[in-house]
């Protein structure tokens, strides 16, 4: 039943490192903030103009946890009122193109979810 | 700004519907029911064994919402106590393959993580 990759981390186990990373990585925020940096380095108030419906606090809790897990830098800048520039490092990269597959599936995939979505929802009336 | 693959969806918008479905595909539990599910049918307790950490109520829900979108079939048998199986829908398998590699990058990425947590905990003891 093990699939070959899966040694020796073990996704289906509380206690695995990996289960913990892909968490992070299923976070809500975390693939669209990874996203909106794609194009390159952007300051706070334009990351959180870009991704509509984000808090001022989600948006820095994500940011740090990013930035902790190495996948973004910070860099601040002494204005006034001061700067914050974030950047995709390379692991941050390379993530960010998985995300992207992600992404991608869903922007594919929307009419058919739409369809089983009016199915499901004639077939099981008090869903 | 734009990358060629957003138009015309938009997953930065929250009236987008790609919006609403990778946060689902985001979901803490979505990825990894549907990897639990990549070697075949599973009945429901097995499903909550695999998946280690996972309430009876939340796989429910889980259950419910990836039938609801087209990605598992769930299958009852008239047995005493009834048995539910459930199986990856040809979209389900398809939106696994994506899972899969978002697990692949998180295994294959453990120690770097670990290492970058390391360093940024020295730097910013507070955090």
């Amino acid at each position: 039943m093990e699939t070959i990759e899966a040694a020796p981390w073990n996704v289906f186990k509380t206690a695995c490192p990996s289960r913990q990373i892909f968490e992070r990585i299923s976070d809500r925020w975390t693939g669209i903030v990874l996203m909106a940096l794609e194009d390159g380095t952007l300051r706070f108030s334009e990351l959180k103009r870009k991704v509509e419906g984000v808090s001022q606090k989600m948006l820095t809790q994500t940011l740090r946890a990013l930035e902790r897990d190495g996948l973004v830098t910070r860099e601040v800048f002494p204005t006034v009122p001061v700067t914050v520039e974030y950047t995709l490092t390379r692991l941050g990269v390379s993530l960010l193109g998985t995300m992207q597959q992600v992404r991608a599936w869903a922007y594919a995939n929307i009419e058919e979810i739409d369809a089983a979505r009016g199915q499901y929802d004639q077939r099981v009336p008090n869903a």
